[in-house]
């Protein structure tokens, strides 16, 4: 395996410049310093502006150079005309003091724009970093998030994220911030771990952050957006690397003709690779997400539920037609396998479902009725995952007045804690449909620690995804 | 074309009786007496139960027979086992009085059990019905819905819809539920006029319900939930009539094996026949979607944007990222041309834009970049609309913190506006992502009549099925 470089700086810095801090709350050079606030950073934070001012009663320095504490990492917030001045000034820190270890290039004009200063500006920046040892991210990313060391160097509003498994590297720094905006909704907000924005790679690379994930014990999944990328065989061995070791779910752009002619304007990327990336990704067991809400119910199930031992998957269902909806999107998939549970389980549902059931019509199928009541939904929850043919559920109702989405929820939560009593661990996912009244159900299940996304196809795609990745580590015979 | 039948005393009631009209709060026979007056149903409203009592005050009836007053329509909330007593009183009422013209049967327990009982008292009820003339909807349904005359059977909560354009007939009360209950969740509802669960059809068919919305002015477009139809010439007679007269757009399941034989057992429909049933959606001009937000924006977007002229769309992104994801999507589906616009607007586009958005690279696309302001965005979409080669628009944005969604959401109404004024009249739809930080940007383009779904996939499918809709009815050539 390649090592890893050492991103420490990145992630950990011990000390952090905000560079072309800014006293008007509109400038991106003012939302990152709150931002680094919010996140908790525990380090020493200077903002630097050659004018001076202060922010929230903050004194500003007026250079890199001025500041006496340590600076292990520089958010490049100045405008790029400003660059050759700014540059100046990290020379100057770096002779007297040696430590910055990493530029985190927020600002954006650089060689995205095609234009020939764009270009020297950041041939400038870089070239000079090289020199003095300095990694760069960047230039025109939205910078990077790490829940654990509270760093967010991002000006991305509303990113108060919780901790959790999922890390995510993006080459687009808007469908970064479209993700990690989401992902900090209240109240279904998504544990989150790492958060980085290549922006042009000047530097640093996707590759670099995929090899730095694989060996980040705190991340137990990874995501990547990705438009293309020029080192194909660097690639394919960094996601080969990584998805030996922990899941690892792919949003990739730029399929269609069209699309990958706006790629090839947007970031350079070649056209008509995708079939070759598809290719890749299904050889080195990378899971690749068609929506971003797939994208998302899938990082999120990767770090919630415990690993399948098996492709046998039950749907149970107290509503017909989403059940069927749901059968229709797993079984076109092909990833799970609808499971045969014995004569003794079918026996048991039918005692527990209310008398007009219908049980195993077809295989690996319960349609519970909507005369089940809250109690039935988690003892039947409860019956198929007893059995030794069952490796995972997915669960559907639309609650009626009489079965209330929080009585569901409570029930779906005591099934839970009686099969982990009873050692059983396997994963299962319940959607309770739909808008306004199933909010504190859904809720409820959050709170206890249970993902319950709201539309049934991001759980059957998310199911589906965990049981082929998981049967793959496994090495089932049909991979 | 088939005349419609009479079903007026579904829709428009000269008083409504509810047989099994309940004190408690958890049962439906209550929930069907709040949703009545929630929905200002502005006729006489008839509480009947053979124990008495009442309901905020209202004093119960224990006959249908003895209500002086006029009942067209009698809402069934009594349990099955109960059938044969209630229908000597409703045999009575009608011997008596002669004025009811339909039974809306929401309880289950009938045929759709399988067992024998049920199968009887179904036969007693619509037999009965039928020999006094009266009409049956269901059983096994949810009921009716008409924001037109405050008709709401049903006894789904939160089901205080916005009046509206679509109408939706479904083959699953859970379906129906599920899409009444996200039309109706704040702060997105979405206008509604009808809607139909049909249960078990003993008597009222789709086809019957699909004949009537046809004929119904206030109905700009026909929704529909499948599973399955025995009569299917009937059917794709009934979908052609209506799709020469308004947009029709199906979610029809069991298009898997495995989603086949559930339906098989759900609502007793053929498997096997899905490649049926999509051929004819295309003879006829059906609009088929996958999925149910699919399925909401696209009734949504039939009935709030104008027709296009033509299929050349052009997409404006501020947002790489969102902007490829957003054309592979229309690419795949190949509904749309992308748009070519004159030399003209190209040099207006660059005029307008920031220095340095791509512009036409490819055809019927500008990214706008990150650098866009509100005023770039609603300029941007003026000009693209006001080429004749540009027949309609998909806008998209992640609002960066120096442009608020706010903002960008007043730009696109005064855009909006502007075209107006000049005499353009052509469909787009923007898309404001994401998370909280965009929520009152959406809400000003919805308030402006502007629909502003949440997911550019949903947006982009809305605008092919507009499209493709539009183009079938000019009878372009490559239809």
């Amino acid at each position: 395996m390649r090592a890893p470089g050492n991103l420490d700086g990145l992630f950990r810095p011990r000390g952090c410049a905000i560079l072309g801090a800014s006293t008007d709350p509109n400038k991106a050079g003012h939302q990152i310093v709150r931002n680094m606030k919010t996140a908790g950073y525990p380090g020493e934070l200077y903002l630097v502006n050659p004018r001076g001012g202060h922010i929230d009663g903050t004194e500003m320095h007026r250079s890199l150079a001025d500041i006496e504490g340590n600076v292990e990492m520089v958010v490049w917030a100045v405008p790029a005309p400003f660059t050759a001045s700014a540059v100046a000034d990290l020379q100057q820190r770096q002779r007297r003091h040696g430590d910055v270890r990493i530029v985190v290039t927020v600002a954006a004009g650089f060689a995205e724009t095609g234009a020939e200063e764009g270009r020297r500006w950041q041939d400038l920046l870089v070239s000079t970093c090289k020199q003095l040892g300095i990694r760069v991210l960047g230039p025109n990313c939205v910078g990077v998030i790490d829940t654990g060391s509270g760093v967010d160097t991002t000006f991305i509003m509303g990113t108060d994220l919780q901790p959790g498994g999922i890390s995510f590297v993006s080459q687009s720094g808007a469908v970064g911030a479209w993700l990690v905006e989401s992902w900090a909704a209240r109240p279904y907000s998504v544990g989150f771990n790492k958060f980085v924005s290549v922006g042009n790679m000047a530097d640093v690379s996707l590759v670099e952050i995929l090899d730095y994930l694989r060996e980040d014990e705190s991340t137990r999944v990874v995501g990547m957006y990705m438009e293309g990328y020029e080192q194909g065989r660097e690639m394919a061995r960094a996601l080969d690397e990584l998805s030996r070791v922990k899941p690892v779910v792919v949003l990739k752009v730029g399929e269609s003709e069209h699309g990958a002619r706006a790629a090839r304007s947007h970031t350079g990327s070649m056209a008509g690779a995708d079939r070759v990336y598809d290719g890749v990704f299904r050889q080195v067991g990378v899971r690749r997400a068609r929506t971003v809400d797939e994208l998302s119910a899938t990082l999120l199930a990767f770090d919630q539920l415990p690993a399948p031992r098996g492709r046998n998957l039950f749907v149970l269902t107290q509503a017909g037609g989403p059940g069927i909806y749901s059968t229709d999107i797993l079984a076109g998939d092909g990833e799970v396998e609808f499971a045969r549970v014995s004569a003794d389980t079918r026996a048991a549902l039918r005692d527990v479902l209310p008398p007009f059931a219908s049980v195993c019509k077809p295989e690996g199928h319960a349609d519970m009725t909507a005369a089940a009541s809250a109690v039935q939904h988690g003892r039947a929850l409860e019956t198929v995952l007893s059995d030794d043919g069952g490796d995972a559920a997915l669960l559907l109702t639309v609650p009626v007045l009489f079965v209330p989405a929080e009585a569901i929820a409570e029930e779906i939560i005591s099934a839970h804690h009686r099969l982990q009593a009873s050692g059983i661990d396997k994963p299962f996912v319940p959607v309770l449909l739909s808008g306004d009244v199933v909010e504190h159900g859904r809720a409820a299940l959050a709170g206890a620690g249970i993902m319950a996304p709201g539309r049934p196809e991001d759980a059957a795609k998310a199911l589906g995804h965990v049981i082929a990745y998981h049967s793959r580590r496994r090495g089932d015979a049909r991979e």
